[in-house]
């Protein structure tokens, strides 16, 4: 069965947020004056700075106007459903621990979502010029990288076992202690582990660079776009237990099959 | 007293060297092919790449040509002693785990040393542009980022307190036991503790994103070119003791005299 949507003016719409988002979040990154709250209720440190509400208020701005009847799911606004059956995932700056340390491997998310899947997933990190795209089709399914406006098509690497992956997860602090017990077995196995790096890790797995990304405690907008554009780049994301995590909770990225399995074999006793 | 050298040019001379060396290391920088030697002798991994080697090569040919007097102490080739007093140390790719992982928080160190303290400092990340480089005069100091060839001043951040500080190592599993302890009484008492890049977390200091960097065993030519940069930007780098650290070990980075003070008063019960 065919869309009923234009996929591709819709990929094309989304290149158009994130360039909105970028102009909105760019000027605030490494601003001396950067200010930042606290969202965090219960005693921690959940940060949110002016570029995380701009960038989101830019992006509405342009769905408002070419997509009203499109529901918007965003990290800083209320959620607005739609009557079009479309859903936009927002996260106007994910890694904002990130962005108020300099630190470039923040990106903002990207995700349209069709009630059934995500078709549409964008990780755009405007101070590198770095955007990775996946536009999962009815049958057809593209990723790529366009870097300081060079596209390039991308895939995920294939045919590495779990002992010479390279893993990556934001933050060893964050995993429960049975989570943290079973992210120590992947360790263990794995040739190299790495830390603190947010979305920019599902990036590097959908070029072929990292073979693994394990994680827990996802909203919605901290995984949608990765779980389209990792597919289309040919790996595969789930939940720990092999199911659906579009909407948040714990995820397993992998580059194929094969090693996704091997690590669900290890987090799904959770 | 004045110098026997002429610092500008020898400045220059630092930047035209990550030039050659960026050039060097770039074209194997997520490249599909890339292969990955294992350099540990103890059953571990210490990944090193054609990039290290080639950008060291070419780093060391141009010195070889300009400064034949001069020692160099490289990660990759045996060290040479000179005989002018100054001394090159060159990390052709320091985070080669970064490297190997596409992502873009490696870089490549270069300091020039006169025997007493380190002169020049620079940090050069070629993929995304960025150089920062810190120049220490007899009784001069400048520090500077350039990105996309756009030079503008640094200087680190001053006035913030452990309980507002942001926090760097590179990775928490590095530490023994007993220093394990102490970073985390340090992160227990931070605002915000960040892992994982190695150093760009230097640079990112430099430029005040970032107040304080701890870490361990560290050889001269992780740490030697992160002196005179963060020197020359305002901050303090010295051992957990208080002491000299351009020649490696354990090293503590701080934005302020301040902040050094209330880290090495935890720092230095090791």
């Amino acid at each position: 069965m065919s869309d009923t949507f234009d996929l591709a003016a819709l990929a094309s719409l989304a290149g158009r947020l994130a360039d909105a988002a970028g102009a909105a979040a760019l000027p605030h990154f490494r601003a001396a004056n950067l200010a930042t709250d606290d969202k965090d209720q219960t005693g921690g440190f959940d940060p949110v700075t002016a570029g995380d509400r701009e960038a989101e208020a830019a992006m509405r701005a342009v769905l408002r106007k070419e997509r009203p009847d499109d529901g918007v799911f965003g990290e800083e606004e209320a959620r607005t459903f739609g009557t079009s059956g479309l859903t936009w995932i927002l996260d106007p700056i994910d890694g904002t621990r990130a962005f108020i340390s300099g630190l470039p491997v923040w990106g903002t998310l990207i995700a349209l979502d069709d009630g059934a899947r995500g078709r549409i997933g964008v990780i755009d990190q405007p101070h590198i010029g770095e955007r990775f795209m996946g536009v999962l089709g009815a049958d057809t399914a593209r990723a790529s990288l366009t870097h300081n406006g060079n596209e390039t098509p991308i895939t995920t690497r294939q045919g590495v076992r779990l002992a010479d992956a390279t893993v990556f997860t934001t933050d060893p602090y964050l995993f429960n202690a049975r989570e943290s017990a079973l992210f120590d077995t992947i360790r263990g196995r794995a040739r190299l582990t790495r830390y603190g790096v947010d979305c920019y890790a599902y990036a590097l797995l959908a070029m072929g660079q990292v073979d693994l990304v394990v994680e827990t405690d996802l909203a919605a907008y901290d995984i949608a776009s990765h779980v389209p554009l990792i597919t289309a780049a040919g790996g595969i994301v789930t939940d720990w237990s092999g199911g659906d995590c579009r909407w948040g909770g714990r995820a397993v990225a992998a580059g194929s099959a094969a090693l996704h399995a091997e690590a669900l074999e290890i987090l799904s006793t959770i």
